[in-house]
């Protein structure tokens, strides 16, 4: 074994968001931190995820927007789409993120260690052949695509190389129907992509409640976007001039590429977990409600831990570790309290139960549910956008849950979370005011029908 | 004294914003109510203010989009824009909203009475002729722009003339630099029209935070918009084709039109408030902090009542009062913690305190403040804009206002508000999770500041 090179307070194995996140807070806490990242610091998120693929959904609405112009008495023409301009446009934006990243990682005196890490012991990491120790180890390694065993190549595609695309494809499959899959499937219909989107669940976005599934569904159609669900596939196969996608159920589709959009697994092989004897289930690192491993100092965060793959759970989860580790007895927001926005036209915002969820929590007796439509919501009329805010309550109790859909609606998870977060009842939001005329009215009015007393519903 | 037509549990004068959310609230309560107004429900909010200036504006943000579309990697082209086109969409909406209202106050069965009311006693009101009377009387007439004393014609208008313009003026002349001035001045400017703001106070959008104001500024100034601060104007005049302002220094500006926007005053001229002896505060009708005239069983509501001159504002003082009648001791919002929302490009939120009324209350050496700068926020950078998130608190105390800059910002305003009424402290917002990729992270974010550990600043 190589002799240690350097000991940090907090080795940090992964420089994603849950990783950076912890590395910044423990540096606020006057610890020394190594943070070992074999690609780019901000990871998946900002390299190959939210970030980037956010840009691609701006950019679908501004054609939508420049294609619906006449209806709000705007004289523009939507000619096509640059998808290599769109690459570029989000290129840009990661770059300046990364650059920032990068400044404040140096600035706040965070080691960056570049190679591919590695478990040896307890408290060490080999990097490329040299070893580096930590008084504390936290796994962060994050997530890779999920191929299903199906060879990438310039047509039969991950979101990777989606967002590197430099042409405009006249038909895509999408296969999978979940958040990734869902939001491509919108980006490119607004770019005049014919899209399909293959399921083997019964439903698109299967986590959200049911009222939420209904309306997106409904709107995939109204776009045009064609959904087969409830049958997987079977096998993708290139042909001469695109890829043909057959499902169990011996149904063919064909198009110009096809998207395996089919979920993340916990980027957790070779590693060294195992070695260290860091207790594993299945593919994710297994943890106790501190995130701890059971092993020595180790810590595990991020998508390594099953839950919701998220970058916010990341980030928080990188922040509860290091203030674990510091004694504080930190707040653990439970996953289900965890917010979640989708960004497909319309958006989707969602923050604790469903209706179901909570059904089975409470029974379905001790439950209550309102919906507001937003056909009721100034600023939604004015944007064009129809949709709903669903929130789910604990009879004579708190609001367990808060679930949109509409253009935009992604914003009002702020409001939403909070609601949950703290354990608010109806009449702690009814009674407070919400501006008008916002989309967040609608977060007042639904509060306000829940109490019983509804202003314009 | 003609006879008494009908009595009801409640009368209400005026059917605005505020008259009608206690015109529903009451018929909730199992009240008979009876809703009179001069012109159409929904008022000046729904047919000449909020509503209308909100779909004007986001023409005026479908016109930026499609401008700045290659930005994004869309090739589309701005032609026009076509007056008439928009007054048509705008009309859309409000009609549709008119309807909408209408059909809620027939449904819950609210007696509308068309006509002139005019108070006569401490329970009855005239209405052109017939008297109808009331157990519990709302006085909530609402206010008219204050057109100090200028004649409108058609170069020379208020907000209600300009919602009605079907052509394109080359240049305009902004008489007044507040909410509604600013946000014309912004969407004539987003029109390509040549705009210049005159303003007799020192700065534009006056109540906020020295912070949003500088923002502000900076940006009509990047966008084009001329502006002209700290010298009241002296004449308006019409000249052979157009309008020409002179300032009290002399200083003299000309246009196409020119939009008075120096503010509204409530409408309480000629309704018999004095005769009945309702207390007036100048214009104002006085009440005491449970919105009581000290007259009988007489309230009033709305922009009648000194203070902001808000839709949502006139919505809580509807519901309070019945709730008051109903003697369910209702929680009163102070004024200061209604929540603000400007749509001018870039948009403004605020709730609570600005830094200087803060230092005015607590001391300067006790108050606390940050500002995060929206360059650090992914989903903001996406939508190329920039701006701040100013969050005030006592020092050692609770945060009591929260102010910020930025496109698309307005919709923040839901959980700003929340955080000042709910008198929380920055812990209690910092550690619960801010969806990623969104402009809400920016609320977390500042909270985190706030609470001396930031994440990405």
């Amino acid at each position: 074994m190589t002799e240690t090179a350097t000991e940090f307070d907090v080795l940090i194995l992964g420089g994603g968001s849950a990783g950076y996140a912890a590395a910044l807070r423990a540096i606020h806490h006057g610890l020394s931190v190594g943070l070992i990242e074999r690609d780019k610091v901000g990871g998946v998120c900002l390299h190959y995820g939210c970030i980037p693929t956010k840009a691609y959904l701006h950019a679908a609405e501004v054609a939508d927007s420049a294609r619906a112009s006449e209806t709000f008495g705007v004289k523009a023409t939507f000619d096509s789409i640059d998808m290599a301009a769109v690459r570029d446009y989000k290129d840009n934006i990661v770059q300046g993120k990364f650059k920032g990243l990068q400044g404040l990682l140096k600035m706040r005196k965070v080691t960056t260690i570049a190679g591919n890490g590695r478990l040896i012991s307890e408290n060490q990491i080999d990097v490329d052949g040299t070893v580096y120790s930590g008084k504390h180890i936290i796994l962060a390694s994050g997530s890779v695509s999920n191929t299903m065993g199906l060879t990438i190549s310039d047509k039969i595609i991950t979101s990777t190389e989606a967002l590197q695309l430099n042409y405009t494809p006249k038909s895509a499959i999408v296969l999978g129907g979940g958040v990734i899959g869902s939001e491509f499937a919108s980006a490119w219909n607004s770019y005049g992509i014919d899209v399909t989107v293959i399921e083997g669940l019964d439903s698109l976005v299967p986590n959200e409640d049911p009222a939420i599934i209904k309306q997106l569904t409904r709107s995939f159609k109204k776009a045009g976007i064609t959904t087969n669900l409830g049958v997987f596939f079977d096998k993708v196969e290139e042909t001469s001039d695109g890829v043909k996608v057959t499902l169990t159920d011996g149904k063919e589709f064909e198009a110009d590429i096809c998207l395996i959009a089919t979920g993340r697994k916990p980027n957790t092989e070779n590693m060294g977990y195992e070695d260290v004897k860091i207790p594993m289930d299945n593919a994710h690192v297994a943890v106790n409600d501190r995130l701890h491993t059971g092993v020595g100092n180790i810590y595990a965060i991020g998508d390594i831990v099953k839950g919701k793959q998220l970058a916010h759970r990341g980030y928080q989860h990188g922040h509860f570790v290091i203030e674990e580790i510091m004694g504080n007895n930190p707040l653990k927001v439970e996953d289900r309290n965890i917010p979640g926005v989708t960004f497909t036209t319309p958006e989707i915002s969602s923050v604790g139960m469903t209706e179901p969820v909570a059904k089975e929590e409470f029974g379905a007796d001790n439950v209550e549910t309102v919906e507001y439509n937003l056909a009721g919501n100034g600023k939604s009329s004015i944007l064009g956008t129809s949709g709903i805010v669903k929130m789910v309550r604990q009879k004579h109790g708190p609001i367990v849950g808060v679930h949109a859909i509409g253009d935009r609606i992604s914003e009002q998870i702020g409001e939403a979370q909070l609601i949950v977060n703290w354990e608010a009842y109806p009449e702690d939001v009814a009674h407070f005011i919400h501006a008008h005329p916002t989309q967040n009215e609608s977060m007042g009015e639904a509060a306000m029908m829940l109490n019983g007393f509804p202003l314009h519903a």
